[in-house]
């Protein structure tokens, strides 16, 4: 019964402004950081590590395909050399600002459009986790159950995580319930937060009303939805009323 | 009796080729690889990195201005901070490539025009050698010999390489001549040569006719211009005649 | 005793969202419409300029430097064609929106730092101008009083106009009062009125206490301070109450 | 028996060159000339389009994926809204340089990736011809004959051309052969001509054998292969030699 709560941070860039980051970062446990391709810029990335680490809250990239004007949630099509050499690039620039701070890099989680394609495209999951393998220092790479991309990790020889959604409805079969049908996003906080505890005993209810096994490492928390900081919070506090206190992933991931 | 050749490489970006790379390597023991701000992206950097490996030709970041369109040749205005992150974040992804393939990034060499605003612009300076030192590893600050920006890395305790230009026209005090005027570049090869020779003593014939003294630890030699590979050549096959075998500087500099 | 109420609009981005568009589109008579560079994108551009034709403001381009990063709010050095070139991209671009909705562009105003350094650098001011009369169509170049940019936009053959800013404090000469100095910024709505008032009778008080002559157009209300609306509001009112009704520039500027 | 000879230009970028444009450009009736996206910037497009007029060549925007890291080859999934917007944009640019120097802009051919995807993909294909339609002026579409592309500019009222390549080996059913497999490109200068010759009466020879029809109004001469310049004026010259002499499209589509 261990968990850990990521959420996705420092997607700020310029003069723009993005994200509940502060709100967030007092209730995960670790923080997946924008490394300027769809998000972040070189200053944020900064401001963003140091917050992480003034909190004790874990620190992991959060790298993307090269498309800042769509965020980062548009398909592209690259090889998997491009992805394997875009994961390297800007997992070597957030590690410079953690290791300046003199954090060490825990995991990496792709985003948005690139982390969805990887579900089902195994030679881009190949790329993402060889350029993972690449960065060396043990990163955990964090992605869907059943996953391509967590299939490749293991093939490639890097550690991975399981990840689970408190707050989207699942399909009986384990896969997500798309965000176009009517019910996929479940807002009420306590709910968010009882679906999270049976996370940790690797049990949710599919949309279906059926119970299902879905075996999570981490769960993550939205930071860019109305009252996320709310839900964080109200998760945070059921599972230690539960006993279970969250821990970054890479105290347990072996 | 001790020299390094540098030049810049990696400057290619996507459908776009420029540089004579694979030419001027063979005869250079330093390469400032560019970052993917004014030129270079992930997988330019990566073939970068491995040939300069192939050919032992040391490596080091070549981190610019964020300008592709001006390939890093126009000032920006940035602030010290800005300039502390912008360096930190090219050079950990310039790292990431170097680190994969076993590499130590050697040095770093600002690009094109922030190199030329630090000869005299102490806060930018000190922002460029904050970024330098904030990534650890010894890396050696390439820049010219009494300028703000050597300066500025002794103050922040880093090393420092003077660099000195073969192709260049001195006036003197010590400055460049002027691009704009007259006789400002040296094209012979074997004029070329016999300054680069001048400088392992110390010594270089300013425009006037006098001679003067530049104290320099590694030498540029361009790869852009027409004839670039012929004067490299030429540079290290003058400097082995004469007995001095060019060296990484990162073997010699304290 | 004619004036325009102008307002820096669209230039949110991508997922990024700035500025307080609706509230200031009702306000004023003239929108200067981001291009791209510095904020804006092609779906932003389309609905900022659907949102002003529906309150019947009047459009204009805000050319910016490229610097997305920046916000446009770094110095660049940039050439004289350059920046003609760069005028006449970004123009042509939001004309293109203009158009499909039936709208005339009916001014140029260049965007932070290019602007400020317009005011007195004439080569830039030259290319910014000759940019303009390239794009034809009779647009009316919005710059400082007195500046070199209005200078040449006059020597290039186009309508200038003249700008003033009712939340900035001004010295004795003309020149605005620096935003690193206390008072530089006046916020209160009942204050910016008054002195949007003064402008229309040619006259502002200094910050010294002394009434000094400025000549305005257009004056350029601020759309990213918070309580924007308010006192763009309070602006516009005051000038009713006085019965002065803001006209967009183009229907008064010879 | 008219046709239209058309090749990309102007893709160079900033300090990067590429592409035989002066060379090209002496043989072609009309010039797709890039925007900015995947290549091109605003000086490039400048002396692109006065290359251009200087040699009686009609002048077409070449839009794209917002992708210079991929100059434009690489899929990105956009709606049909973005990709409206996305070519109402680069028109609007490139249109500002043809009427700035006396000239109107005759067609829009979209580049690369954005292009192939169009031949299959509706709703990408409906928004393509809603910017151009947006733009107005009675630009011409150009596109494969077949297209769901063409379907849509003539559903939306644009004109359009169709597009053959005389270098491309074709399959029976008129689509073209991969480039992954052999034989699919025709370098031969002599063999190119003949095809292009062929397809004035709307015919070529399949890789089978069989010869098949194909409409085609325009003839696409790529710039960016070796010996394009030699193809290029071999191409021209037997077609003149046949009493063909090619024309602009604007001057006979319908």
């Amino acid at each position: 019964m261990v968990i850990d709560l990521n959420s996705d941070m420092g997607e700020s860039y310029g003069a723009y402004t993005i994200g509940a980051d502060d709100e967030i970062l007092r209730w995960v446990t670790s923080a997946n950081v924008a490394c300027g391709w769809h998000g972040g810029d070189p200053s944020v990335m900064r401001r963003t590590v140091e917050r992480a680490k003034a909190l004790g809250v874990a620190v992991g990239a959060h790298p993307s395909y090269p498309d800042l004007l769509g965020f980062g949630r548009r398909v592209m099509q690259i090889t998997r050399q491009e992805a394997r050499d875009y994961m390297l690039y800007q997992i070597g620039a957030l590690r410079a600002f953690a290791a300046a701070l003199g954090l060490t890099l825990q995991h990496v989680k792709p985003h948005g459009a690139i982390y969805n394609v990887a579900v089902k495209d195994r030679e881009l999951s190949l790329g993402i986790a060889e350029g993972i393998a690449d960065a060396g220092g043990n990163l955990i790479l964090v992605g869907l159950p059943g996953s391509e991309l967590l299939r490749a990790g293991q093939e490639v020889g890097v550690r991975v995580a399981r990840e689970a959604f408190g707050d989207r409805a699942y399909n009986e079969d384990g896969t997500l319930v798309s965000r176009k049908l009517p019910g996929s996003l479940i807002t009420d906080p306590g709910a968010v937060a009882e679906r999270v505890l049976g996370f940790t005993r690797g049990l949710v209810t599919a949309s279906s009303g059926k119970e299902i096994r879905i075996q999570a490492d981490t769960i993550c928390l939205h930071g860019d939805t109305p009252g996320a900081g709310a839900i964080a919070r109200r998760v945070r506090e059921r599972l230690e009323a539960a006993g279970i206190k969250p821990r970054p992933m890479g105290e347990f991931i072996a």
